[in-house]
């Protein structure tokens, strides 16, 4: 079986190979070739830590397996480690033998801007011109760098509840040659594009801070109870998905479904619109919102990604196992 | 992080030390100190494999992880290999970094055996002479192997649907120095011990088989459906396992639990007995039954165990992950 060690996936995996896996996956759970397994996620009762299973099987991509782990809130201060903490485990579909492990911090990271960014193609005007970013932590930074690859943007807008955490936004802008401007919630009304991306448990963005024609990507709400925008934008806007059951129940659209404002039969897998069996955006005045929630699939797509660039680079652990 | 290959469990893992394994986190789990997660069991779709995840946290073991595997039926014909397969990660619990990836298939095998054998120890009577199996296939010799080492049994009996299997059984008895008689479903009245270790969905082990005194280890029911003994014997015996929400729903348990003939107030826990909360055993006429239905926590336990041998050994393989 091969090991790839998380420090060597930075020099492995690209946005561009990050994209194309979890489009073709997004595509493969719509046509009904993937599917994700239900999520385990347990506070385990030590050091205040969430840990827990996603796994899946693909069947298009000959992918089977799950990547498992969790947060463990204190490993910065005590430890100096990264809080967020997962690994990628591979099966081969045809044995059920481990095929691959794979270090997965910096996939997850790559995968989740990738989602955002699968939203933009294909949910997006194409003129858009101004991408506005609800969130500057570290994961913002990853989502504002794959989001510009998308279109031809020429400036970037950010608000974030500490302003002190801005100028993470301003880097990556700078460094794709974009001016930026740090705005009240109101100033993003002039944003094309809006990516919100907080762990926050009460909205911030509120439907009048949207202008019509906006594609909204919320990546931020995974679990029961967390909140980034209102319901009534849910409500106005075209609602699009990783995965349906996962967004009513713990992603965005939980509050707007279970106020009864927006049923799930109006939220659309994105899968439906890269496959072309859902037209996607409607009109150029059309509020298009993807609720991003992040499934196993996305994992094991990326980490089957990164295998096969590791093996061909000659990275890769090779263990008799 | 080790690694430890299946090619080297069978080196490594002594009866003694699955056996000594298992009755702590049994007795863990009894005094809270470890919980098992909610398992998950996929039907994939291909090659008519069942797929899934057992998890826990056994925080007096320090053990955190899973086993992932499955039943692949067609394994053996088609490719020469094991039909289940499995492979068991833990974690470390104070940074959920991976910490070991061990081989499963053999563990399994023997944790499954160390269970009846605990139960052995903690439900039979002392002067238990006569050994009965139900099923005579790969596991039940792991089971009866286990199980001779805790009495001082003076003879081995067993039934089997296809009795050409029997030999199976006749070859462990042999090698500890013992007789063995096929018998009847109604020669197993002269059992003191009996272990049922088959994957039928149909009863075969009936109440007016089984003599006052004797205790039962029911451990091939795994799964809604399968049954080894009628509800009737469940009702007259006192009930213990490993994990009570388990046994209700896939044990052995379910059957009569359904029909209302046993609460689950009734079903004790193992752990208690091995912990001296509850007396096990009231008398020498008491029918005890033990329903075996396999808990995450096990694997875990005895794969933290074997990699502890194999790094004593100097056979872990240690990948800079």
């Amino acid at each position: 079986m091969w090991i790839v060690p998380e420090r060597e996936i930075a020099g492995l995996m690209t946005r561009e190979a990050a994209f194309g896996a979890v489009e073709k996956v997004f595509s493969s759970m719509a046509s009904g070739d993937a599917h994700n397994f239900p999520v385990i996620r347990e506070a385990i009762g030590h050091e205040e830590a969430l840990y827990g299973f996603k796994g899946g099987f693909d069947r298009a991509g000959a992918a089977l397996g799950l990547k498992a782990g969790g947060y463990w809130p204190h490993n910065l201060e005590k430890r100096g480690l990264i809080n967020h903490q997962s690994t990628v485990f591979l099966f081969d579909p045809d044995t059920g033998k481990a095929s691959a492990m794979v270090g997965g911090n910096l996939l997850t990271a790559l995968r989740t801007a990738a989602a955002s960014s699968v939203s933009i193609k294909h949910l997006a005007r194409s003129d858009a011109k101004v991408i506005g970013m609800v969130g500057a932590g570290h994961q913002a930074t990853f989502q504002l760098r794959a989001a510009l690859e998308q279109r031809n943007f020429d400036k970037v807008i950010g608000w974030n509840l500490h302003p002190e955490m801005l100028p993470n936004l301003e880097k990556v802008a700078t460094q794709a040659g974009l001016p930026f401007e740090a705005v009240e919630l109101d100033g993003l009304h002039e944003a094309d594009v809006i990516i919100t991306i907080t762990s926050s448990f009460e909205a911030s963005l509120m439907s009048h801070h949207v202008s019509d024609g906006t594609h909204i990507a919320c990546m931020g709400t995974d679990t029961v109870g967390k909140q980034e925008v209102e319901p009534a934008l849910i409500e106005r806007a075209s609602v699009f998905t990783d995965e349906v059951a996962q967004a009513i129940s713990l992603g965005e659209s939980q509050h707007a479904v279970c106020a009864g404002t927006k049923a799930e039969s109006d939220i659309n897998e994105i899968g439906a619109v890269i496959n072309g069996t859902h037209r996607g955006r409607k009109s150029d005045d059309e509020v298009t919102l993807f609720d991003g929630t992040g499934v196993g699939l996305q994992d094991l797509a990326v980490a089957a990604s990164v295998v096969d660039l590791a093996i061909a680079k000659g990275v890769a652990i090779e263990v008799d196992f």
